[in-house]
């Protein structure tokens, strides 16, 4: 196999989306996409100049990768119907294991970038790291080069290492923005904007770029300042979720290891 | 008063610091550096090319501003203190009411940066909130003056709104860290590393700057993908305290108002 492949992308979802055009611009032809939604497939296909098709009885077997990029549920049923091409099949999902594809075939890997997409917003591929795993070495190496086309941070990431990533991600990523979501509805509540909290925010993500989290912990919990913490709780009377969370969390930050 | 105006720093921890240097590159001068240790009030005296001192016996009246920004517990001493010079008073504390400085002198005001500061890392005081308070209008004229030759970001914020911002701000910062910082351990058990999630963390914080937190919320909880969300307790078995948060903020996000 050359360094040149022929990519079938099963999905139109944000991974789909951003993957093929990652794999347009690194080089590689992107032969069709698939989506249920006709529409959908064939908004991304025109991007990517491929055929949109909206069954799979219309797969063009000339391919040399299938790239799952689907609802975890859905993986396993989509990769026993392109089985039969005998062509290498990845998905793209931090929570799925890898014998998930093994069932149905041995040519088979998985090619996980760890980001949070959104169709509206650009990501700089050069940055996210793309975890691999191949059923054996020479397919981890085929998707190792792949994955070297579009990032310059490729991590090999067995399927047990993968499920604590995707764990992780859920910690940094999808906790957060609910953190981000609570801190926006307390100023709303006090028809504040938003904005005075984005730069803060920022920062917060960056300082921890060059810093280990535990280093640049601030606020009243790890100065274990009890007077703060109570008026908090009492600002948090009306609302006994947030109450139990403000606990729970500074609890948690009072007793961490500071050493990282 | 003029626009120029001579400014003496109560405190040597960052926030003095950052603000010291602020108010200096804005073309004021600051007149003494004050610490009960004078080997931090010298390095920041240096720095803003000004005097330093560890005695409030040894303050040079002949200014314009005191600035206090010391401990919360040690605004009100203080400012009993300063208050016989019958200069402008302010604190930089986001939890204290300006009525702690009110029981001292009726000259004084609120001076509060709503962002994180570390002594080593630089921050843009362009994009810094400011929130300022005064006890007259006259007070917050000058504050708002003040404020507008370091930042872009000034906003007029009363005690009872900056409790409710102080609060936000936990969340937003102190809790969000304490997240990075337990994935950044759950990465550790693996022996992952924290490189992985750096690049995510950064963009969950600046997909916020453009979009309201709801809007952008990703992950099992938020799809309800009760599947992926048990096998995550799973792999928190050996932790409870881990596995309360882990519910606590899944079943906020399942609640979630989408539309923020």
């Amino acid at each position: 196999m050359t360094s040149y492949m022929r990519i079938t992308i099963i999905g139109s979802g944000n991974v789909a989306t951003h993957l093929a055009a990652a794999f347009k611009n690194g080089g590689h032809s992107i032969v069709q996409v698939y989506s249920r939604d006709m529409h959908n497939a064939s908004l991304l296909a025109y991007h990517v100049k491929a055929e949109a098709i909206d069954s799979l009885e219309q797969i063009n077997p000339e391919t040399d990768l299938f790239v799952i990029a689907v609802k975890d549920d859905a993986i396993e049923a989509i990769a026993s119907i392109l089985a039969k091409y005998q062509k290498l099949i990845v998905h793209t999902s931090g929570a799925t294991d890898l014998q998930v594809l093994l069932k149905r075939t041995q040519n088979a890997g998985v090619f996980y970038p760890l980001q949070t997409f959104s169709k509206t917003k650009e990501v700089n591929f050069d940055t996210v790291p793309l975890c691999i795993e191949g059923a054996n070495e020479q397919i981890t190496s085929q998707l190792n080069e792949l994955a070297y086309a579009i990032t310059q941070n490729v991590y090999r990431i067995n399927s047990a290492e993968r499920k604590t990533l995707h764990l992780a991600a859920v910690f940094a990523c999808n906790f957060t923005n609910y953190l981000y979501y609570l801190s926006q509805q307390l100023l709303a509540d006090q028809k504040l904007p938003f904005d005075l909290l984005r730069p803060l925010i920022l920062e917060t993500a960056e300082k921890v770029q060059e810093h280990l989290p535990a280093s640049v912990q601030t606020g009243p919990a790890v100065r274990n300042d009890e007077k703060t913490m109570n008026a908090h709780l009492q600002l948090l009377h009306e609302n006994p979720e947030l109450q139990q969370l403000y606990k729970l969390l500074s609890q948690g930050i009072i007793k961490m290891d500071k050493q990282g």
